[in-house]
């Protein structure tokens, strides 16, 4: 059984006919989007959306999906993304495929953000993996140096020996904190440094995670 | 008597033989560099430099400066700079140049940030003029609605009708808040936004302030 695609395709049920919504990135939420295709092509809904990538945006296209800019609307109705790592408080960890800081903006400006994952994303803590942090190229070995005195290792991400870039000109620093006793605390302080875009730490944003695990699909909502 | 030359000049007077400094982008601070031009050529001194934008790595070059990066170094003995307001707790709003990022990853990685202005600049409270605020271009629209609900009205820089772009490849938003109350925590509420690079608020940031009057060149420092 594909996981990834059973909690990808299940999202599609929260899209509603005349939405604007957000397309996330990575191999989940391409199963929503795929699954999302299909509906418009047999026009059973009409949407329109926004997406957090480059690599969306082309699969979006070559499906038919209307797509927008926040020209034209600075409000979406959903979200749809994925995440590398989530807990039970529906905290996330995202940015290992480079595109945090505009899936955090479209996130931000969504009434509501459903992640879609397989169950090998849920932790206890999150932090099992390195923390990607967006900083400007400009003295990033500053940057990297400061965040590294919150107790890390920071590692410049690199394709092929050069520094990665994004799709906003900067650089990705991947920190390993280990594990995060408390990640609100932890971004506000990092978001504040000189040189920080954003973090990976997506705090008290998500409202559902939808869980492929090998039994049936779980659904966690957050507590109001 | 030209104020800006006046205390452009003066701040030579706090760079020693063997430093690392920062340079700053404007008017005034022009004339440190010029000043300090001419000592490096009669080898009265020797230093190493990290300019903080492109107009200045141009200026310093053509003197003979000789220029750094972040590379070689990533603690500065001191940074001389200018700046757009100041008040008496030496509080800055820095940025209509829009070098905000850079001087202020430059600021922040000195042991002491030297400020030169002519009186003109010397506020009781800052937000005389607007705040200029980088933000990533990407959903820069949801941006700048986020900012104009803590109470401003931005706009978005341009020149010749088309959005300006700062060295890093962002836009900057200049944003009238009138007189800014608490500039630290204002500071603190922007920089936490999604889509926020850095503002100009430079807060506990400077350590001395050479003022050129029409009297006298004045100097403030930090009260400790």
């Amino acid at each position: 059984m594909n996981l990834k695609k059973l909690a990808g395709e299940k999202a599609v049920e929260f899209i509603t006919d005349g939405m604007t919504i957000g397309l996330g990135t990575g191999s989940t939420v391409n199963w929503t989007i795929r699954k999302l295709g299909e509906l418009v092509k047999q026009r059973e809904i009409q949407i329109r959306a926004i997406p957090t990538s480059q690599q969306t945006s082309y699969l979006a296209n070559e499906l038919g999906i209307p797509l927008v800019t926040f020209a034209q609307s600075t409000e979406l109705d959903l979200t749809i993304d994925g995440a590398d790592e989530f807990n039970s408080s529906l905290d996330l960890i995202k940015g290992r495929g480079g595109a945090l800081v505009r899936e955090k903006l479209v996130a931000a400006a969504s009434n509501r953000l459903i992640i879609v994952a397989d169950e090998s994303k849920s932790v206890e803590k999150i932090g099992k993996f390195p923390l990607p942090i967006e900083v400007v190229p400009f003295a990033w070995e500053v940057t990297a140096k400061r965040i590294e005195g919150l107790n890390c290792v920071p590692t410049l991400r690199r394709v092929n020996g050069c520094p990665y870039v994004s799709d906003n000109g900067n650089y990705i620093l991947d920190c390993s904190f280990g594990y995060i006793e408390n990640p609100a605390k932890l971004e506000r302080t990092i978001k504040l440094l000189p040189g920080v875009v954003d973090t990976g730490l997506f705090i008290s944003m998500a409202d559902t995670v939808i869980i492929g695990t090998s039994n049936e699909l779980k659904v966690l909502s957050k507590k109001n």
